[in-house]
């Protein structure tokens, strides 16, 4: 399961978001399914300091950037009815995951008694500022403030996308251990008559959105939660579920809440919640549809890898990977290289053709920096596994005629064209692949 | 200096980030600057949830992503030899500030003798999670990994944005308090004997992408930091700084670190740091270039908005506040209203129209939504404290003749213009600005 992360740390490489499967695999394993040394996969699932969240690569940086850009693409700027919010991470009061100045603590304990130590701790628990566990209590908070903006015109929603700390099993040494999450969160509130058909509505929707970007669209699923699992307060719940290699996991959850946690955050003032729901006025349900994007980001990953058998020059069978990522969420659009001749002139024509590039907004990838030799194979290697859509190669017959050659990813198949057609044949491959 | 804030909670609304001028303001002040009641301002600056950290509404929050994304452009997408990535808010090794779970750590501490106590609470500040102060650290570990993706070749950037706490003076009541900021970084390797120079261009590129959003340019300025105040390890430093009315702030800060850093956080393994400078091998210096995000969107609406004075068709004089943001930054460019006629036919059109706007990724804002009567010449009042680049009119004649009214926030001109043409016209217009 690891084998995608062959281009060492450029896509995501931390312990923490592998650990469905990671946790579990033996040393002995990983040597295994990496194909290389044990050194070299330890390079590549964790790094130096070791955090409880993940840490991506440049790729896995672009990857994740593009994952909560369509994200809120989708659910907030191409909905009138959605307004995006931005809450802080840490909050004064509720939560439990207290933030703690340890060297200035340690210098004010020192002296106490017991009983003065325990009074001071207590103190700290009350008041010291906590992180939120998820980005539900931001928007509750933020309702009444955007009542006005929205004139009390039920349905509408609140929609953030921030870090949530996720409570974990403790170890020995520690007290409270967590996981750094990045979600994406929608609160949406309506009228209590049509909440049930919202649920319904927001879960094909999100479920939708997960496929759009699939190669293998039916790893992605929704379920109902059953009962028994129903968080508290809630009076339905949906999950969007994606089959990884290990098992079943949840991308996204879906909650109907009632009217209950909105009624708690404001002291149950009903007067300033009411909203409009035609000619009535009602206090709203909240809905929360709320995903955890380094997962996402994993299941697009474990979605688009691909292995295709190959038959080499010397009728040699042998397997290449192949990361089909959907052309929006791919972190490269196009990999330059050049051939061997005059160099310093392809250099030119290659860094020309970089820059128009990066200012279209095609994120390019500057192959020719690398001087050392590569045959047109191992680069296409390479370049697969890296996701990257179309490798331009700049030859010498460029110079002489502006062809140049164009191979994409998912056919492998090689096209001549002119150098002036390129920049548009890449808008429009990516903007079509978008609006499907 | 809150007056830019009247459309309630649209910008950003906290107490922390507007902290230099308003913790010094009393009640009574605030009444006065706002012209409006108390209770609406309370409404502005500080909600429910009092935390440590900036609040933005649904503008705030489009304008402080229109600025990180115009970052991410100018710094990672636009430059080849730069590379994003994405590392944990909190790690494991190093820090003060430490993660407690307040609820079990209560419950752990209860039947504790006092020696055992003070025992418990050392292991925790060794072992507990810690939370990042700068993003420094974060890419100084990423570089022996980045090594190999740039084949070794100096000069390089790895550059992330995310949240980072700052510590704060100490309140009585906590130990430790912080501010919740998002930083935009650049860590920039480079040969030891350019790094003066590299300084140079960094500070001349940061302070020319500030004043290319501004309105009044002069305020955002460079000035060298003071030996006696250069940060550890520091051998120069160099500050972009922001005429708030308050005061000058620093917005940027850049150092040149030598290669001290690098070492101490690869324990001084200089073979594995080496890279290719020309045909020499050397340990690059370490430069960082690092801005407050938050400060930055408070500097790009103090420095937008312009008080203009006009006089009523009564001959009264009056003020008028216009938040002339850039058209790049602005979070709305167009919104939408009607005049009276017939409703349902006029709402159909702007529907239609929205829809266009928004799938063409211009940000639009439904303003035909509201049904509660308002002048044109108050529409206009809002929007321009609103910072919306143009407000379109669909009319009685926009069915007839397909002709609607178009208005420009920076001129004030009102020009008349087909249905058909306004999507492109605003395309147009942006993009124009973009490439200024």
């Amino acid at each position: 399961m690891l084998t995608y992360c062959v281009r060492k740390r450029l896509f995501l490489l931390s312990r923490e978001t592998l650990k469905p499967s990671v946790s579990s695999v033996s040393p002995q394993q990983r040597r295994c399914e990496s194909g290389g040394s044990m050194l070299e996969l330890q390079h590549y699932i964790s790094s130096g300091r070791a955090g409880r969240g993940s840490t991506y690569g440049p790729l896995g940086t672009e990857l994740k950037r593009n994952v909560l850009q369509q994200w809120w693409a989708a659910v907030v700027s191409l909905k009138p009815e959605v307004f995006g919010i931005s809450t802080p991470c840490s909050s004064i009061d509720g939560g439990t995951l207290r933030i703690v100045d340890g060297e200035a603590l340690g210098e004010q304990l020192k002296d106490l008694s017991e009983a003065q130590l325990k009074e001071r701790l207590h103190k700290l628990f009350q008041h010291n500022q906590s992180l939120r566990t998820s980005l539900l209590q931001g928007a509750l908070e933020q309702f009444v403030p955007s009542l006005e903006l929205i004139i009390r015109k039920l349905p509408f929603g609140l929609a953030e996308t921030g870090l949530c700390y996720h409570p974990e099993p403790e170890r020995s040494d520690t007290i409270g251990c967590f996981t750094e999450v990045t979600e994406a969160s929608l609160v949406w509130f309506c009228s209590p008559r049509t909440s049930s058909q919202w649920l319904d509505y927001w879960a094909r929707q999100r479920l939708q959105w997960w496929r759009k970007f699939a190669l293998g669209p039916s790893d992605f699923s929704v379920c109902d939660v059953l009962s028994e699992e129903l968080k508290e307060g809630a009076s339905r719940g949906v999950k969007v579920l994606y089959q990884f290699p290990s098992g079943s996991e949840t991308l996204e959850t879906l909650w109907s809440f009632g009217d209950t946690k909105l009624l708690k955050t404001h002291h149950g003032s009903r007067a300033k919640l009411l909203c409009r729901d035609g000619r009535r006025s009602v206090v709203p349900h909240v809905l929360s549809v709320s995903a955890n994007v380094d997962r996402g980001v994993l299941a697009f990953l474990f979605n688009s890898l691909q292995h295709v058998q190959k038959v080499d020059s010397k009728r040699r069978l042998y397997q290449r990977k192949v990361l089909k990522l959907h052309p929006t969420l791919a972190p490269v659009k196009v990999a330059l290289d050049m051939g061997r001749g005059s160099t310093s002139e392809l250099r030119q024509v290659c860094e020309g053709l970089l820059q128009e590039f990066l200012e279209a907004g095609i994120s390019a990838w500057p192959g020719y920096l690398d001087t050392t030799y590569s045959s047109m194979e191992s680069l296409h290697v390479k370049y697969d596994e890296m996701g990257v859509l179309f490798t331009v190669m700049i030859t010498d017959s460029t110079l002489e005629n502006g062809l140049l050659m164009v191979r994409n990813r998912n056919t492998t198949v090689k096209e001549t064209m002119h150098i002036s057609e390129i920049k548009q044949f890449l808008l429009k491959y990516i903007s079509a692949a978008e609006n499907i």
